[in-house]
C-alpha cells in the first residue's frame, strides 16, 4: 500500500465521520429519537422539552461542549466507577500518545526520512521511507530512537502508577460510599450436598445456624425454571399497575448507581425472603402442596444473609467443608447484577465448562485466521498477481486504491463484529453468576483475541502473502527477528485500520444506527406503542478492548513507523468526547465491577511496552547498533520489575 | 553404550551396595556410632544396651525386618505427617511400577525384541534391539504398546486419586489432632509502618487493640541481631544448669511432633512476651535505658497472639490496610519452625529478592549444561574420536567399559550434590519465614532443576554429541519428534544413572558417611567430649526429588525401553525399607509442612504421564501407525482433565 491508497482511505473515513457527526447533531434533537440518544435521562425520569424550530434541523456542536465541560463527578453520577475508570484509560492514552507524537514527529520521523537506508533498494514505497527501515545500518542516529523509547517507557510507567493508585483509591472509597450494599451482607452458597431426608433449604438453614449462629440471619434458596424471575416480574407488574409510573423512574435520581435493594429482597434483613413466601401463598399453588412443588424446583444454590459485612466476608473466604467442592461460598453480586440462570448450574460441572470454553476459544481463534488472511490478501493484491493472473486486470483499474486502502480494514472490522457477542456467549457458558464478572471475563477473552488475531496474525499472514508462503520460522529467535522486520511493513494497513475501526467506529457508537432504525421502524412503520429501545448498559468488553488494541498499535509502532501516531491521537481525543457524551446520555448503569477493568488496561499496556522494547532491541541489533540494542535490555528488566511492583502494591485491592 | 558397559556398571553398583549394606549392619551395632544411626532415639531419651559379644561384629538383616514390620502409626510417631506422605510417594511408585514392570516385561519387551525394525541397519547394539526403535514401521503390534500405555495411565490416575484423598484426609486430621498448636493462634505481621512518635511495638499494640479488640491478646515484636535467639539460648542454658538434664529429653515421648510451646513463649497467652521482659530486667542492660536500646533493634515484624484459632485465621487472611504492602499478615509458623533471621527482612524487599533468586536459578541451570555435556561426552566417547584423535587410544583399552558405563553417572551424581544446598540457599534468600516452607520451596527448585538438567539436557546434549553438533531444532514439532527419537537411545545411560544415583545413593543414605567419619574423628582422634553429630531433620528436598525423578524416568521409558523398569523397581523397594529405617532411627522432626509435599508429587507425576503420552503418540506416528497415534490424544485429554479435577477437589485443602 502506498500514499494514494492511504489517502483514499483517509478521505473515505473523514467523509463518513464528518457526515455522521453532522447527522447525529441533528438527529439527537428530534423527539422521536429521544429514547435512542437519551436513554439514561429517561431512565432517571428527566425529560427534555424541545420545540419545533429551525434549530432542531441545524447541525451544531453543542454536545461536544457539554461532553467537554462535564466533571468527573458528573461522569460518576451517570456511569458509576467503571465509566470513570474507562475514561481514565482514554485519558491515559491521550497523555502518553501526545508525548509520543511530539517526540516521534519532531525527532524520529525526520531521522527515518533522511536515514538513506533504502538508497540501494529499487522502488521503495513512500510509506517505507518514513519507517525505521530507512535508517541505514550502523547509523549513530539510532541513539535517538533508543532515547525516545526510554522517554516513552518512563512516562508510560509513571502515568500508569498514578492512575493505578487513583483507581485503587476510588475502589476503596466505593466501600465507604455505599455502606449498605446488599451484596456486602450476602453470600452465595453453591454445591449444597444432596440429602434424601431434607430439602436443600433445610440443609442450608441447619448448616449456617450451626456454624455461624451469631451472624447468620436467613437464607433464600434459588429455584429452577426461573421461578425467582417469574415472581420478580409478577411483583414488578403489580407494582406498575398500582402506581402507573414507569418502573425505571422508581430509581431515585442520585442513587442510580446503587441498585434498589428493596426490589428483590436481598437487603440483608429477613423481610426479603419472607416476601417470596407471601406471594407463593396467595398464588394459584395455594391448594396444592406448595412445599413439595418448590422442593422439586430447588437448585443446589442459595443466598445467605448475615448481620455484618465482616461476617459475610469471612464466610465467603472460608473453606466450609473437607470436600472443597461442597458448600462453596463467595460474596454475592448486587441484586440487579445476579445472573440467575447460571446460579442453577451444578458447581461440579463448572470446571468442565471452563475447560470446554477455553478449548472453544482457541478453536475459534484458529478459524479466524481465514478472514485475516483474506483481508491481508486484499492489501497485498500486487503480490498475488503471479499466482492468480485474473487479479492483474483488477490492479490496473482506478478503484485499486479503494480495494487495497479502504476495503481490507472494513472487511476486518465487519468480521470482528461477531467476536464480542460470541465471547459473551462463552463467558455465559462458563457459568459466571454475575453479569459484571461475565462482562469482564468476556472483555479478557476479546482482548486476547484482538491482540492475537488483529495484531499478530495480520502481521504474520501479511508477510506470508508477501513471500508467497515461503515463511519459515525455524526458532524463537527467528520469530522475534521476523516480527522486528515485519511490524514496520504493516504500518500502513494499521493506519487504515485505526481510521476505519477507530474513527468510523466512534461515529457508529455515537449514531447508534441499530436502535435508531429499529426505533423508527417500530414507531413509524409498524405503529407500535411499545418501546423498541430499552436502556442499554455500556459494552465495556468491546470498547475497553478497542482502546487497548489501539494502545498496542501506538506503542509498537511509535518508534518504528511514527506516522501512525497522529491518527491515533485524533482517535483518542474524539473517543474522550464521544464516550463522555454516551455515558452521560445513553447508557444506563445496572451493575458495576468497581473499577476492575483497570487491571486489564494495566496488563495490556505493560505487555505492549515490553513487546515494543523487545522488537526495538532486535531491530537495533539488526541495524548493527549493538550498544543501542544492549541498552534496551535494562529497560525491559525495569519495565518488568515495575509491573511486579504494581502487582504487589495494588493488585490485592482488586 | 552396549551390554558389557551396562554389566560393568551393574556389577560395580551391586558390589558397592552389598558391601555398604553389610558394613551398615555391623556399624549400627557399635556403641560409638549410636549417635549417628539412632539420633532420634537419643533425642527421645531412649537408649540401647549392647554388650560386647560376637553378634556385634556379624552382619545381619534384622534392621530390614524391623523396617518392614513398622506400621504407619510408628512412622507417624517418629517422622510426623511429612514422613508418612513421603513413604506414600514411595509406595505409590512401587505399586505403579510393579504393574508397569509386569506388563512391559511380558508384553512390550518381547514385541520390541522380535520387532525386526533394525534388520536393515548395520551393527545395531544389543540395547537398541530391546527398545521400541526395533519395532518395524506400520507394525500392528504397536497396538500392544498403546494398550499398555492406557493401562498404566489409568492405574496411575486411580492410584493418584486415592493417595491424594488419603493425604488430604490426613492433613485435615492434623488440625483435630493438635488443637492447641501455638501457630494456629498466632499471626506474623510484617511491613509495620514506621512512625517517628511511637515504636513498632506500640504501633502494633494500638492497631490490633483498635481493630481486633475482642480477640487480640498480646504481641511480641521481633528484634534484630538475633536478640530473640540470644535470649532463648540464655534461657535454655539456665534451664540446663538448673535441671542438669539434656535439653532434648524435655520433649515428651509421644509429642515429639508437637513443638514444645513453652520453650519460646508463643503459646498464645501473654506469659510468653512477659517472660522476655523479666530476663531483660535482670541482665547487664539493667542500668541503661533498656527501652531505647530495644527500640533501635526492633524489626518491622511482630508476632500477634489471638484468643481463638478462628480469629487468628481471619486476621491472617484479611487485607489490613489500603496499602497492601503494609500490615501484611499470615499465620505464624510453629515456634521451632520460625526462621528468625528472615523475619527481619523488610517486606518491601521480598519481591525483589524473589525475582533475583528466580534469575539466579535460571543462570545456574544454564551453566549446569557444561557438566551435563561433559558427562554425555564420556558416554559417547566413540563419537568424539574423530574430533579428538587422542581418545582413540583410550577406547582401545580394557577400562573403556568403566569409562562409558560407570564413570558418567558417577560424575553427574557428584556434580548434582551441590544442587540441593545451593537451592536451599536460594530459598533462604527469598525470605521465607519458616524452615518448612523454605525446605518445600527448595524442593520445588531442585525438582525443576533435576527434571530439566538431568532429564532433558542429558537427552539433548547426548544427541548433540552423537550428531557432532548437527542438532538443529527448526520448529516445536521438530523438538517433539527429536525427543521421541532420542529418548529411547538414552535408556542405557539412565539405567546406569538409576544404579549409581539410586542404589548406591541409598547405601550412602543408610551409611551416613559424613557424620560417621566426623564422629569417629571427633571421638577417637581429637578426643573431644562434645558431639559432632547433632540430630538432623530429613532432607525432603533431595529425597522427594530423587524419587520423583526416577518416577519420570520410569514413566517415559516404560513402553519405549522397558528394560529400565526392573532396575527402578529394585530401587523403589529398597528405598521403602531404607527410608523407613532412617525415619524411625536417624532423623528428628523439628517442623512439618502437614503433607504439602504430596502436591509436588502429584504435579510431577501428571507431568511425567503427559510427557510419556505425548512422546508415545509422536513415536506411533513416526512408526506410521496413525490409529495408535490418534488413540493417545483422548488419553492426553483425559489425563489433563483428571489433573484439573484433582486441583479443584483437593488443592484448596493444601
Amino acid at each position: 500500500m502506498d500514499i494514494p491508497a492511504l489517502l483514499t482511505s483517509a478521505g473515505m473515513n473523514i467523509g463518513i465521520s464528518v457526515g455522521m457527526f453532522t447527522l447525529y447533531s441533528i438527529l439527537r434533537k428530534q423527539p422521536l429519537n429521544v429514547k435512542v440518544y437519551f436513554g439514561q435521562r429517561i431512565a432517571q425520569g428527566r425529560t427534555r422539552n424541545e420545540n419545533l424550530c429551525f434549530e432542531r434541523f441545524a447541525p451544531s456542536a453543542s454536545w461536544i461542549l457539554k461532553a467537554w465541560q462535564a466533571t468527573e463527578e458528573d461522569i460518576f453520577a451517570s456511569g458509576g466507577i467503571d465509566a470513570v475508570v474507562f475514561l481514565r484509560i482514554v485519558v491515559f492514552s491521550i497523555r502518553i500518545f501526545a508525548i509520543a507524537t511530539i517526540l516521534c514527529t519532531f525527532l524520529v520521523l525526520p531521522l527515518n526520512y533522511f536515514g538513506e537506508g533504502m538508497v540501494g533498494i529499487e522502488d521503495p514505497t513512500a510509506m517505507d521511507l518514513l519507517t525505521i527501515g530507512n535508517v541505514r545500518e550502523g547509523s549513530r542516529w539510532l541513539w535517538a530512537h533508543c532515547f525516545t523509547l526510554y522517554v516513552i517507557s518512563a512516562c508510560a510507567c509513571t502515568l500508569l502508577y498514578f492512575e493505578y493508585e487513583n483507581v485503587a483509591r476510588m475502589r476503596t472509597e466505593q466501600v465507604q460510599r455505599f455502606p449498605t450494599r446488599p451484596s456486602n451482607f450476602t453470600v452465595v452458597v453453591r454445591g449444597i450436598p444432596w440429602s434424601s431426608i431434607e430439602s436443600y433449604s433445610e440443609s442450608v438453614g441447619k448448616f449456617f445456624s450451626n456454624y455461624y449462629a451469631s451472624s447468620y440471619i436467613s437464607h433464600q434458596i434459588v429455584y429452577r425454571f426461573g421461578a425467582v424471575q417469574q415472581l420478580m416480574e409478577d411483583a414488578e407488574k403489580m407494582y406498575k399497575v398500582m402506581t402507573t409510573v414507569p418502573v425505571m423512574a422508581t430509581i431515585p435520581d442520585k442513587q442510580c448507581c446503587e441498585p434498589n435493594a428493596e426490589r428483590c429482597g436481598l437487603c440483608g434483613a429477613g423481610a426479603g425472603s419472607n416476601s417470596f413466601k407471601k406471594i407463593d401463598g396467595g398464588s394459584t399453588f395455594a391448594n396444592r402442596n406448595v412445599n413439595d412443588e418448590l422442593r422439586e424446583k430447588e437448585c443446589e444454590a442459595a443466598l445467605v444473609f448475615f448481620r455484618s459485612r465482616f461476617d459475610a466476608l469471612v464466610v465467603s473466604q472460608t473453606i466450609q467443608s473437607a470436600d472443597p467442592m461442597l458448600w462453596v461460598t463467595e460474596l454475592a453480586p448486587e441484586p440487579l447484577d445476579v445472573f440467575w440462570q447460571n446460579l442453577c448450574v451444578p458447581y461440579n460441572l463448572l470446571w468442565i465448562r471452563k475447560i470446554s470454553v477455553f478449548i472453544a476459544s482457541i478453536v475459534f481463534s484458529v478459524l479466524f485466521l481465514l478472514p485475516t488472511t483474506f483481508v491481508q490478501g486484499l492489501t497485498k493484491i500486487q503480490y498475488l498477481q503471479n499466482a492468480f493472473p485474473f487479479l492483474r486486470r483488477v490492479s490496473d483499474r482506478s478503484y485499486i486504491n479503494l480495494i487495497t486502502g479502504y476495503l481490507p480494514s472494513l472487511v476486518l472490522t465487519v468480521f470482528l463484529t461477531i467476536v464480542p457477542p460470541l465471547m459473551m456467549l462463552f463467558s455465559t457458558l462458563e457459568g459466571r453468576v454475575s453479569r459484571s464478572t461475565r462482562k469482564r471475563s468476556a472483555c479478557v477473552k476479546v482482548l486476547i483475541f484482538m491482540f492475537w488475531n488483529v495484531y499478530f496474525s495480520n502481521i504474520l499472514s501479511g508477510s506470508w502473502i508477501e513471500r508467497m508462503g515461503k515463511l519459515t520460522v525455524t526458532s524463537p529467535k527467528d520469530l522475534a527477528t521476523l516480527l522486528a522486520e515485519l511490524i514496520p511493513r504493516q504500518a500502513s494497513f494499521f493506519m487504515t485500520y485505526v481510521m476505519t475501526s477507530g474513527w468510523s467506529g466512534l461515529t457508529f457508537e455515537l449514531l447508534q444506527p441499530v436502535p435508531l432504525v429499529g426505533n423508527w421502524l417500530f414507531k413509524c412503520v409498524l405503529m407500535k406503542e411499545d418501546d423498541f429501545v430499552r436502556p442499554m448498559t455500556f459494552s465495556f468488553h468491546t470498547e475497553v478492548t478497542r482502546v487497548l488494541l489501539f494502545g498496542l498499535l501506538g506503542f509498537t509502532f511509535c518508534i518504528l513507523a511514527p506516522l501512525i501516531l497522529p491518527f491515533l491521537l485524533v482517535y483518542f481525543c474524539f473517543a474522550f468526547l464521544v464516550y463522555r457524551n454516551q455515558i452521560m446520555n445513553v447508557y444506563y448503569v445496572k451493575y458495576q465491577t468497581d473499577g476492575s477493568y483497570w487491571t486489564l488496561a494495566h496488563n495490556a499496556t505493560i505487555f505492549s511496552l515490553i513487546l515494543t522494547q523487545v522488537v526495538a532491541g532486535i531491530l537495533f541489533g539488526m541495524k548493527k547498533s549493538s550498544t543501542a540494542s544492549t541498552c534496551t535490555i535494562p529497560l525491559i528488566i525495569c519495565t518488568a520489575l515495575f509491573n511486579v511492583f504494581c502487582k504487589n502494591r495494588f493488585l490485592p485491592l482488586f
